[in-house]
């Protein structure tokens, strides 16, 4: 194994004091590793806290800022972060109108930020909580009972973010985030293993002329291992698990999303087919987003996430963010 | 070999056609392999043009917009695009005040623009060069007579846009670009090959426990190879070439820059030794990136590139840019 880092106990941290060095919008709580927004907490509006296990970078501190989080609690490599870093990072973005937790559905994740909710709650902060499960690859997995939450993640925090920034009410912004939750479905494909700095080798091994069809972001497995094939039937199969799922139509912002490891020349490629599959059944690739956004370390493969718009979902996208890694208007 | 395409033949054409449907602000030319701004030729201003081989995205298709590239030649996997790309781009973009074209120093790139140039010349269109040759790992290379033009690619690309949209002439924009060069130094470092679609195999072989620095961004050599080392210490060398070549201080721009298949938080590991090796010299890391800028497909590894700052670089910097891979500002 051979990584761009110090030592297997210090990457995230050290990637953290990174963070702070190139992003002075950003203010980073090294001992409890939490990154917020400098001028967190935003008097009145709704504060937008998520997190998750490190390694799939920019989720989620590469989102914080206006428009979208207002702090993000990292925890180890593939391991949730504690309900201590949570309760901080609510109490640091409580600005008086409440704090909405954006949770993954990974058992971990799911029990730590239900026990800091509990604790927010009794010292007084209200809390409402989305919880993500767009993943259709499989019903149950190995740290999941019930769908994983993945690339709709990003569609969550980016619309409940701006919706957030009008001061709209906790229980409005909630709601909301539930609504894109429902509306936005997700399937991955792996090329080859992540490899886990602590574990020193690769997660799983892949066959030389094999892929994982419905791969989760830790390198679980998904539905079903299947020689290598074109770029095409590989999105194909992709798009018909999202489609069967949840049929598609109108006007969609669909995320073409690179696991790390893929060049971005291969992605555009993908969402070539993913744009292609959408007219054919009559939905219009309003939106897009084509990059590395929900990773899995270095990874090899993609994941295609589909929302279904409406007018107020089009415009809450639109609407300006100013983060590490989504930035658009003003 | 696996990749995310449906033939080695197609890979930049369905590449295009995936970046023309992702992005409405682009108008590409599948026939001519050139990517514009939808609204080119601007009236009055500077024509930006670019290019080079494809399998380095972002670059620099991906810098194509406002405040950057008015248009870009995408080649072939790491070859250099046609005389007549670039002929049919600078018509393309010719407003009336010339036309600058941005050149990495590989000798096919600069014969190829050299002959576009020409013919430009001839049929009428003022054309101006600016040569980008940061790359202080070796003097002469595999594919190029003297230094390598990589990362400050992206700083030229992005400073004389910015000053081009001013409507500032044809030979300011070109000196512009020139200075910015000259005030750029990069160096890079490998954990891994990459792999071309057309080989289907690694370009070059590395040890399991071994790294080459001073890599070329289409694998060709560096200085020499060593072992594997801690992120710190492989950011010292990279650095310490920088500086050797180019002394550091000041305020600086600085990229911390993925290869293709290096996780983001490695990059942000990286850009904390950077930040703390520019402040051990005295310079300070005003204006970063950190992220896939300038890459080698899917290998593994970094470069880091320092540019000395002015106010008026600064300014250039800062200034909006709304393209695929770089947008800020209005």
């Amino acid at each position: 194994m051979k990584k761009l880092i110090n030592s297997t106990d210090s990457v995230v941290t050290d990637a953290l004091a990174g963070m702070a060095a190139a992003h002075p919008d950003l203010r980073v709580d090294l001992a409890h590793k939490v990154v917020y927004r400098r001028a967190a907490p935003t008097p009145g509006k709704v504060g937008l806290v998520s997190g998750g296990g490190s390694g799939h970078e920019p989720l989620h501190a590469g989102f914080v800022g206006h428009g979208m989080l207002d702090a993000a609690c990292p925890g180890e490599i593939f391991t949730s972060p504690v309900p201590d870093q949570v309760i901080e990072a609510s109490h640091g973005v409580d600005g008086g109108a409440g704090v909405l937790h954006i949770v993954k559905n990974y058992t971990g994740d799911v029990m730590n930020f239900e026990m800091a909710a509990e604790v927010c709650a009794e010292e007084g902060v209200e809390v409402g909580t989305v919880l993500v499960n767009d993943d259709v690859a499989v019903k149950d997995s190995l740290y999941t009972a019930g769908r994983r939450g993945t690339g709709a993640t990003v569609f969550v925090e980016k619309m409940t973010g701006a919706l957030a920034e009008t001061g709209a009410p906790l229980g409005e912004v909630a709601k909301l985030g539930g609504r894109v939750n429902a509306r936005s479905r997700s399937f991955g494909v792996a090329l080859s293993s992540c490899t886990v700095p602590a574990a020193g080798g690769p997660t799983f091994d892949l066959g030389d002329a094999e892929v994982e069809l419905g791969i989760g972001i830790h390198g679980e497995p998904g539905r079903t291992r299947a020689p290598a094939a074109p770029a095409r039937e590989l999105t194909r199969v992709a798009m018909d698990a999202v489609h069967d799922d949840l049929p598609l139509s109108g006007e969609v912002l669909v995320m073409v999303n690179g696991m790390g490891g893929t060049p971005l020349v291969e992605l555009y490629v993908v969402f070539a087919e993913v744009a292609a599959y959408l007219r054919e059944k009559g939905a219009v690739p309003a939106r897009s987003l084509v990059g590395n956004y929900v990773t899995s370390l270095d990874m090899q493969g993609f994941s295609v996430t589909v929302c279904l718009l409406t007018d107020q979902l089009t415009q809450l996208w639109d609407a300006p963010v100013q983060t590490p890694s989504l930035r658009w208007g003003r």
